[in-house]
This record gives structure tokens, C-alpha cells and sequence, in this order.
């Protein structure tokens, strides 16, 4: 596996396209638009919260339709989410105008949408943003960049990632590009990601790695459950690259799910590291848990406690907020017999031993901390699983961007 | 009942004091001591956080033991939690300078801690301040409201409540006097409450009355499972008001237990609206849900919600963070039949209708909001159960205290 500069246009046969449409933000790029050359397979995950936005119903139908998809059309702004029946009519003529211009029809044609919440999708603008993009569409780097800067919120930096990987003989890309950034708090910030690849695969395997990668990297930014009305991942895949088609579980599919878990957990990683005012990437490592399950659930809870997340903003090394937050995760285990690690670039430092805390050095402690990807490593000694959650610290600048969003 | 200005000495028989004894604040009192004239009927409920400190593993002992207690020691700035061996002997070595000063057997005497995690407990000033306090015992109003104010950490005002009741022509009087204030969010904030009464009742059925009203008040603060390592609610009943003794659940049950009802409803209101640096109260209330388990998940999981917390800082009238809040709550229900109103003491406003977000006044939202009391309004149209949950604003000051709560 090669990691390569590249985006959602990396892949043979996808373009990209942006524009201001002006749906909520001034003097910015709003709206972007992905193109396949070829028909593509299918795969998604979608939010799991009861209230779904009306994209995120448009685009599960045509995931589960097994229709093949064409287009992508995103927006920045405005979620239409608690929109009611007119929300789907919006999807549908956003649709719409893509079959016009481009004749696909609207089942092979995906929306998403990201933003505020309740308002209402202006279709008008949607749809003369189409008109100007769809000339404009390009397979260039830059293209598949601007796409991904033009699907910001309050992300402070574009999300893309890419990887190549070779099956029988053939180059395949992998790439794609994401947003997210409310994810101190994961559960309304919308994550929208669009990995495009031109892997030739079946749709039940593509499902199928996209599902299990999703589980160990989107999952892990994000608590179980505490999805936003919004959340959307979906690849798309043209079968360009000419490899023998996968339809079983064999080596290229192991090499093209290794691939695809890169571009995920680099993307994932990504989302974490930029959340809403953050200035840390926040990651804990359970390690020695007694099952799988237990060492996600650990992780989770250290890395969402408010608490632990404000001790990171001020390099305040008060390591009993990490323990508490294992103890009221919901596991079972042996407090009794937990170390708890400091990490960065700065040093490891050991700041418990057998669930009681040690008089470290203070001074250490806070010069790890003083960093921009601060780990907390938990040794449970209690079993084989580990797993890895990812979210950053908390900060004034949270509740500055979150007190007026909408302003 | 009668709802009168009061706190943990005002039932009969109940004394208090407090002290600076330097534990870790300076210029200020941060121990506080009860004592009860005669034995005491103990019920108590603790955290069910995994990792307990140890006054909490101390007072679960004697509460379970069913010995007869006469006092409670609390010391503020130290949770003695994370200390191992070494805590639970510091816990001995206190309830023994009880026993040397006033005559108490050490399974008499409750201990109490609150504050940072993991520093161990100055045994030698414990035991000074004890010296300090017991000459000092007092039964007046004052001494109670002093040791409520010596027990507080990052709390801005001290908490206290009490009722009278009337048992068969006698006068009861249930007071208590309590500290939280890391309730935005809850899992650390450590709770102590200390209910005082003099009523004479049965050790079974003052637990079962205490268990119940718990989890209707000081539960609804705080996410089931997130509490912090030092949670604690004692009640000590002397039976100095001379009713007889309360042995079965008849009226003298019902009544004594809607005395309690109130107190702990007081406190609990009290907490959540001194979170740390919040500005209002933040209540949440669920109506006509399918079980009052659902009413109740549903109310916590929107008053838990930072982002939500962050609206009502800053005044934002931005209901769908409110309504997502409930679509990720874990219950099932129907998105499609929920209507939402904001209330406060500047009226009420319907935002939502059938799950879709109204085109609302904003001028007249960011009116209702503007206060100390906000309450959101949720009617789930399908069942009849209710919950009320409490929360505060999710506030710049609450990152402040907490980037370095140890400073």
C-alpha cells in the first residue's frame, strides 16, 4: 500500500466540481459535486440517531436500492433536517436538476447536506449551483481539494486522504474526502464523508468493508449512538482500474479493506484532530481489556468525558479524571489493577500503577501534554483486547463557536 | 408540609461546626462535622462508579452493618480516591480522633471527602481540625449554614433545604445541606449530601425512601452510571421528634417521604443551577412518553448534551440541537409526532410541531431564554409518562475552572 497526496478525484474516472451557491455563508465556496465516468457500486453508513435528515433518507434508498450511483451533490450551510416532507421533496428536485443537466436519473444521483438544523433547503440555489458546477466538473488534484475545502463548516482545515494499493498486476486508488468538526461533542457534528475508488468489487463486499473499517475509525471519533441527523459515509466504485472484479473474501480483498481502513482512520484522525476549537488531538489506547467491546467502550469514555477533555486543554495533568472515566464507562473490571500512561513526542510517563496514582513529576507530565497529539495509555492487565478512540481537548473557543452557531 | 429556612441542624438533637484546617484552600473553612445528641436509623445511597474512593467504601460499611451513627466528618480540597490501602486506613485514623474526643465508636462515625483525585489525605490536619471542631459543636441555625459553606469546592453559594412535617400531632423536620457543582458535566462533580432528621422511622423504610426519592431528584442530575468516585447521599434519623415510629408504609410513611421528596428536589435544583460557571438553570422536561424510563432517558439525554448546553448559554434558539438530543437518547420513538415548546418566567413558545421545526419568532426565543430558569418543553405525543431532568449552561467559566481545577 502506497499513502499518496491525493482526494475524491484521485481515483480513474471521478471528477470534482465547486461553487459559491451562497446557501448560508458569504464570499466561500458552499456546494461541490462528484462525477463518475462509469456507473459505480455502492456502499454506506448512515446516522443511527431516530431523527434523519432528508438526504440521509434519499441517499440510504438508493444504498439499498443497488441502483448504480453517478453523482454526489453536497452542501454546506444548512442540514435540511426536521424539514418534514418538504426536506425529501428538496433531495428529489436537487436530483432532479442533476438528470437535466448530466441525464443521469435521480436514483443514481446522491444528496447530502450539512449545517443548520430546521431550516429549509433553498432549491432554487441548489439547483443554479448545479447549472454552474456541472461544466466546470474536473479530475484534476486541485479540483477534488477545492471540492473538499467547499463542504466545510466550522472545520477549520480540508479532510482528504488517498491511498494505491496493487491487485493482480493493477493500480487501485482509494480516496476521499470528508467533514466534520463538532466532534468534541460528537453527536451533532456532522460527519459527511465520500470515499471514491475505482476498484472493481462487489456491492456485498464493498458494504461489507466499508461497514467493519467504519466500526474501528468513524466509530471511534464518535460515541456509539450519538450520531448527528446528518452523519453520512459513502463509497462509490467505478471498477476503472481493471482488476478482476472481487466477489469473495480473498487476498485483494484483504489489500483493498487494508487500504480502505488507511484512508478511513487517516480521515477519522483528521476529524478528531480539528474539532470545533480544538487544539489537541486527544487519543487513548486501552490495552490488556477483557474483550473487544470493553476495550472500545473504555476508550470511548475517556476520550468524551468533558472533564478529561478540559485537563488536556490545560496540560493539567490530573490524571484521576481518566480513571474516573474508565470507572463509570459501564465495564466490569478491576480498578485495582490499572496503569495509566502519559505519551507524546515529549515521553511516556507513568502516572499510576495498580489503580493507585503515583507522585510523578508534575513538570513531565505537563511538557507531554504541551503537544498537539496527546495519548493516554491504559493497561488494564485483564485480557488480550486493545482499541484506540480519538477526540481533542475542550476549549473556550467550543463554547465561543457553539453559543452562536448559527451566527 | 411546611417549607422553612433550614439545613442539617435544624431537626432536633443534630449539631455542627466547621473549621480552616488547611486541607487545601487557604483562608477559608473546609471541614465541616454533624453530630447527633442520640443514635441514629443510617440509610445511604453511593456511587456506582467501579473506581470508589475510600470515605465511600468507609460510609457503605456502616450503613450496611446497621450501627447506629452519631456523626459525620467532611473535609473539602481532597477525594482521597485513587489512594488504595493507604485512603481507607486515613478514613480509620479520622473516625478515631472521633472516638477520642467524643466518645463514639468508629463504626459510629461517617467520613466524607471531596475535591482533587489521587493526592492523599493530610491525616494530621484531619485530625486537628476534629480537635478544632468538637468543643465548637453548635445546634443553632448559623453553625449549620456554616459547615454547608465549608464543605463546598468550585460551588459559588451553599446548598441547603428543609421541611416540617406533621406525624401524628408531632412535629418532624427533615434539613440536609449538600455540595455539587461539576454537574454540567455530572461524572465528576462530586455530590455529598447530608440529610438530618428527627424522625423516628425504621432503617429499612428510611432507605427504601431515600432510594426512591434519589432517583427522582439527585438522579436527574446526573446520567445514570456517570457519577464520580466520592458520590455520596447519607440521611441519619435520631427520633428526637417523638412521632411514633414510622414501621410500615401508611400515611406517616407517605408524608415522610414527600418531605424528603422536597428536600432532595431543592437540592438537586440547587446543584444543577450552581454547575460550574453556569448562568441558568437548565431544566428539560419530557410529557407523555411511552414509560417513565423513556421520559426519564429522554429528559437526561437533552440536558446532558453539550451543544444543547451551549445554546442555552448563549441564547441560541437553535431547537433542533434539543430535538437530535432526543433522537440519540437510545429510547425508540416516532420523530414524527414530537412537539417542543421554551418556557420560561418571559412566557412560552412552540418551536417544533409533528418533529418539524416551526418558523418561529428568534426575537421572542432569545426573550424566553434569557433567564436563570430555561425549560424545554418536549410533548412526545404517545404515552403518559413524565420526567423532569435538570442541568445547567455550558459556559467560557466552565472551561476556565476546569483546564485547571487543581490551581
Amino acid at each position: 500500500m502506497n499513502i499518496i497526496d491525493g482526494g475524491a478525484t484521485s481515483a480513474k474516472g471521478f471528477k470534482a466540481a465547486c461553487t459559491a451557491a451562497g446557501i448560508k455563508y458569504k464570499d466561500r465556496t458552499d456546494m461541490a459535486m462528484l462525477v463518475s465516468e462509469a456507473p459505480c457500486v455502492t456502499a454506506g453508513t448512515f446516522t443511527r440517531n431516530l431523527v434523519k435528515a432528508a438526504p440521509v433518507l434519499w441517499d440510504r434508498a438508493i444504498v439499498e436500492s443497488g441502483s448504480e450511483a453517478r453523482a454526489v451533490v453536497i452542501n454546506a450551510g444548512i442540514a435540511n433536517a426536521c424539514t418534514g416532507e418538504e426536506g425529501f421533496e428538496a433531495c428529489r428536485l436537487s436530483a432532479e436538476a442533476v438528470q437535466e443537466i448530466c441525464g443521469f436519473t435521480p436514483d443514481q444521483v446522491f444528496v447530502a447536506s450539512t449545517g443548520v438544523i430546521g431550516a429549509k433547503l433553498p432549491v432554487d440555489r441548489i439547483t443554479a449551483g448545479i447549472t454552474a458546477m456541472a461544466p466546470a466538473l474536473d479530475p484534476s488534484r486541485e479540483a477534488g481539494h477545492n471540492a473538499a475545502r467547499a463542504i466545510m463548516t466550522t472545520d477549520t482545515l480540508p479532510k482528504e486522504a488517498c491511498v494505491t494499493i496493487e491487485i493482480g498486476g493493477k493500480i487501485v486508488t482509494i480516496g476521499g474526502m470528508c467533514k466534520g468538526s463538532g466532534m468534541i461533542h460528537p453527536n451533532m457534528g456532522t460527519m459527511l464523508c465520500f470515499i471514491t475508488t475505482d476498484a472493481a468489487i462487489s456491492k456485498a463486499l464493498l458494504q461489507k468493508a466499508l461497514s467493519e473499517t467504519v466500526e474501528e475509525t468513524y466509530n471511534m471519533v464518535s460515541v456509539d449512538g450519538d450520531t448527528s441527523t446528518n452523519d453520512t459515509c459513502l463509497v462509490l466504485a467505478n471498477g476503472l482500474a481493471g482488476n478482476d472484479p472481487i466477489q469473495e473474501e480473498n487476498e485483494a480483498y484483504a489489500a483493498f479493506k487494508e487500504g480502505l481502513m488507511e484512508v478511513n482512520r487517516t480521515l477519522a484522525m483528521k476529524i478528531a484532530g480539528d474539532g470545533e476549537g480544538a487544539t489537541a488531538l486527544f487519543e487513548v489506547i486501552v490495552e490488556h481489556a477483557p474483550s473487544k467491546e470493553d476495550a472500545k467502550v473504555l476508550s470511548k469514555s475517556v476520550v468524551t468525558s468533558s472533564l478529561s477533555k478540559a485537563a488536556v486543554y490545560g496540560h493539567d495533568a490530573n490524571c484521576g479524571r481518566f480513571l474516573c472515566a474508565l470507572g463509570y464507562s459501564g465495564v466490569n473490571f478491576d480498578p485495582n489493577l490499572v496503569d495509566m500512561y502519559f505519551v507524546s513526542e515529549h515521553g511516556k510517563l507513568k502516572v499510576a500503577q495498580d489503580g493507585v496514582i503515583l507522585a510523578y513529576s508534575e513538570e513531565k507530565a505537563a511538557e507531554i501534554m504541551t503537544t498537539e497529539h496527546f495519548t493516554v495509555l491504559c493497561d488494564m492487565k485483564q485480557g488480550e483486547a486493545t482499541a484506540t478512540a480519538w477526540g481533542c481537548d475542550l476549549t473556550h473557543e467550543y463554547v465561543t463557536i457553539n453559543a452562536d452557531y448559527r451566527s
